[in-house]
């Protein structure tokens, strides 16, 4: 089959491998439908992530059908059309009876495209599929459940779950990619009385305002003055950081309010200062987290009943599954190209820049 | 009356200034029989704390008798023995309405001996006295009370309620000074499996054996290593940081498990690196607080059922209520003297040093 | 003044009344702007509630202007314009400090029209008022306002908070009068995957769509069959009992999903059957509750902020407030009527049916 | 193999079966060293639990050694020690995914003795090994791990955990059997200020006392008043129901404080009333539920730690494993022989009544 593999720092290739197969008991090999490329996957093909071998098939969002599974597999069977969950959890570790997948101790976690082969591929072999794989109902298009296997759940449990987002919040999301994007859109779910989004770019604060925030901010222009000035100076009960640099999150830390809850999403290559000299008597909760993956099944159910109807527009654009190079391309270029999702494959089989 | 008064940074005086009256309906004045000092005494001393204007009576942890009640107050009146929370509470802003009185914004907080007149005298004025004020059971002395109106609840809002302490939990309390050993004593109520205590004085590390604690590190030895072995290389469940500074609370970072709790107590003068790196992915939660004291009043009940035996032995010092600048002497020089908690006034009107 | 006055069973009247006066100094005596009645109303009324001695001013929802306060009052001064909270709260015994209003044991709780002197009269003394007061924003009117004094935090809390609704559960709300509806309102600021009403009128069943029930049952038409076909024979992830008779909690109790909440807000007067046998090993939550009104601050914002647009459709009568027996008589024909809540007072001094 | 198989209802029988085998990839078999008798295998025997079919080995609580896995299995292998959780959980259906194991949809939950053979028999095949099964450390012994099996996880999840029992609290265990003096064994894990038992048997209350119970009540002697006098005439906060009947259940729900919590424990075969016309505004949670298991694996790491020490108390009788009719007389006539647990196989192959 073809995949797009990782080569060394700055290279991948999309290029012929051996097809996967089943290897344990409970795995299951997935025909990719659709699949899309992550930030996480630019830093892994520029070698951020050394734990990525010279050889290992990226990716680790998309859906399929099953063609194989193992001898021990008993909820998905070949046909089923399925959601890959960018993690694993081996469903018996201690984290993952809690439902921490994303911390399996057991042979989860997020391996696809990490430690194992990944989904940018035409196959994909996918370990515990009884767990990691979600049988898709037919109302739910490829192109829109590709955006639960990885943005959506992360948004919504590191988060909005995280950061206890409740009717009535102030609640500021600060940085309108796609993940704070998704972020707005599923803290809307609690009825927030207001969302402040703040970004340095004015096309994701467009973005940010025809998803649901009521306000914007400029993260370079002042943007507690906004937070206080809407809070009578108390502050957000609510931040979620999706940036993932350290000027971003101590933004979060002075515009929490005492009581708040600041939640961490962003992927971070660098400390930050943690100006505990303020923060010690405020009564904040500071949260991280790698996704669980344990609202999937909810976030589906939700978007089956047409309730997550804003999820569609974060795909900019959609190429055939093997124009992984420009999709690449584009997604890595998205200050140019405004690319929020790119989704590959999927029944829009053409290379087109997607309206909002 | 006598009073503690605060002069400039450096001074403060045992001297004669006028009795405390009733100001609002509110109020109660009650006259003090036991008071301690706290270490945030000290930083006003020393001119840390430029809230504290000079003229101030210092203090805010003591229990009494009232001898005067305002025309508002209806559950304590003259006569009756009390707990002076060192937290005042409005009892009607937001943060009051849900038990938060520590972060009042209706006049209340600490106020005690920072923004007016505080405990260290013969009399004090205490605002909202039936919030405040706490009717003392005759089983329960006022050298033991005095340990609630401020380290106890502290300890165990701050640290173990925090940090959500849990039956068969590994629990790593950083700071074995007052606040670190009354975590231990209070997070031994949810029966941990094992508490390990880390601080540098080897006196403080026997103190904490004493209350409980199954393993004691030396700070300076690597303590990472021994909470690595207790936890098969997993960390703890929760960390207590109990010290209020950079490096502590850094340590604690690194020994928190994966899912796991860190509850700041400590008072921080300055900001501490956070290593977003390694701690985004991992599920932690971190939060901070002032205490706010709504657990005085089962921490009370506990201690007239007899259940916290051993909070007496942080008493180590005993003076007479004139001795302040004696006391303040002893307390302050800690390392020398073994001070934990030092007790002015009270039925032991003796200054001698109690064996713990 | 005049005031709506129980005499004995089966009798009230619109007579001459002492106006009243500050006793407290934490009281504030309120000029009543707008009045609704309540179904509890009616049961005292009946003789239903023996608590009620003859000559008590019924009625415990209203806004109005703050006309006199006691000396221990704080947060509002005459002139403002509040709405009266239906608990009054004395915020320092166990029960308030926690934000138990409702279960008061301070001289609060559920006194007005009651223990006291009500709401259903030209002036009403206040107890606690800095508690039980909320300052009302100019941008929301005194016939909405109303809604918030009882309806709206009862089936909030009781029935929404108690039953923890989360986003794409299946709720299901049995009743479909006042409290019900409002169950409708507050549920979908959970984001519910479906809501099923169950009622036996007709109209209420119109009105329950109208607000958002994606599906109805006549409660005499087998309900548990919906239920049943609507969640692959689950149940329901939670039920909120919005009657009061045995009839409706027994249904309740056939229709939640294992693991899932039973919220009971209906006041009931007789017992029910609860079938043990069958629900000992389904995991269920069952809860009861009075009101505490603690989320009244909450609701009053979003209602401030538009977020609770549809509950102005729940007002269908307005009354002049000497009107008073014409009002009851309507609200007491309520299936006659199709009254659900009327208002006597406001700006809409006029006796008219409203269209919903 | 010897097995005790249900033949009729009044009938079961030591008899000669065929060994189990592996039959799904997930699948292990256990050479059962110690097990024991459950209150349900008494029920089961007269026929109350028509699910079970004559043929059907009985017992659901056992520990001994992995003798055969399924392909799939990784977590255990032949040779290791292991404790049989009374509950299987498929770890991939929804409930299971929650830790809701006893509420499985996917083949597991209650099956042992129950839907497939149980655990009183020489081998046992017991069905998704890897999340049903829990290793057991050296230090802790087969008669004592088989508490965890199922009356421990049952008293701690559905009883103390269900209850939310917290430090200071008053506790009120109704039933004094196993079920309900392990359920005071594990309230003292939170400290509670106070564990009242109610029985009608003298033997479980001085039994009750020893395990920690600090008062005790006759339930024939109007309990009701001793709760009312020892919380002021509040009730209890916790209120836990281990017997099963309605006239237990009903005490239980008045002598529950407003604002507190019944959590049902015991099986029930009979509905109660349930008096809403008292309760619908006490604010009082009540909940039921099947034991899940999620708590296993923190109760054993206690165990092993010697965290639960009154735990071996509880087993009055040993038995060898042949014997099983001579430990269902026993531990069927209890009033007679003051049997609480039998354990037959274990280190003690000896048939004698221990000493408490």
């Amino acid at each position: 089959m073809k995949a797009w593999v990782f080569q060394e720092p700055g290279q991948a290739r999309w290029q012929e491998v051996p097809d996967p197969r089943i290897k344990d008991a409970g795995d299951a090999v997935v025909r990719v439908d659709a699949v899309t490329i992550c930030g996480t996957d630019l830093h892994i093909l520029k070698g951020d992530v050394p734990d990525v071998r010279p050889g290992t098939v990226l990716g680790h969002e998309a859906v399929g059908e099953v063609v194989e599974t193992g001898t021990a597999v008993t909820t998905v069977r070949p046909g089923d059309r399925v959601l890959i969950s960018c993690i694993c959890g081996c469903g018996r570790c201690r984290f993952c009876r809690e439902g921490a997948y994303g911390q399996c101790v057991g042979g989860g976690g997020w391996v696809l495209g990490h430690l194992i082969d990944g989904t940018q591929a035409e196959y994909v072999r996918v370990p515990f599929a009884d767990v990691s794989l979600h049988p898709l109902p037919a109302s739910v298009s490829s192109q829109d459940a590709v955006l639960l296997t990885d943005i959506f759940p992360t948004a919504y449990e590191v988060g909005v779950l995280n950061g206890h987002v409740r009717p009535g919040d102030v609640v500021a999301v600060v940085g309108g990619g796609p993940i704070g994007l998704a972020a707005i859109i599923t803290a809307r779910l609690y009825s927030p009385d207001r969302i402040i989004a703040i970004d340095l770019a004015e096309a994701r604060l467009d973005a940010a305002k025809r998803l649901g925030a009521e306000a914007v901010a400029n993260a370079a222009e002042q943007p507690e003055r906004l937070v206080h000035d809407l809070t009578d100076g108390l502050g957000a009960d609510v931040v979620i950081e999706a940036v993932g640099v350290a000027d971003s999150f101590e933004l979060c830390t002075r515009i929490v309010r005492p009581g708040g809850h600041l939640a961490n999403v962003g992927v971070h290559g660098a400390p930050a200062t943690l100006h505990l000299e303020d923060l010690w008597s405020r009564n904040v909760t500071i949260t991280t987290g790698l996704v669980d993956t344990y609202s999937t099944p909810v976030l589906l159910r939700m978007m089956a009943a047409g309730r997550l109807p804003a999820a569609s527009s974060l795909v900019t654009h959609a190429f055939e599954l093997h124009d992984m190079a420009e999709a690449y391309d584009v997604f890595g270029r998205a200050a140019d190209t405004a690319a929020l999702k790119v989704v590959l494959g999927g029944p829009q089989h053409t290379a087109v820049a997607l309206t909002g």
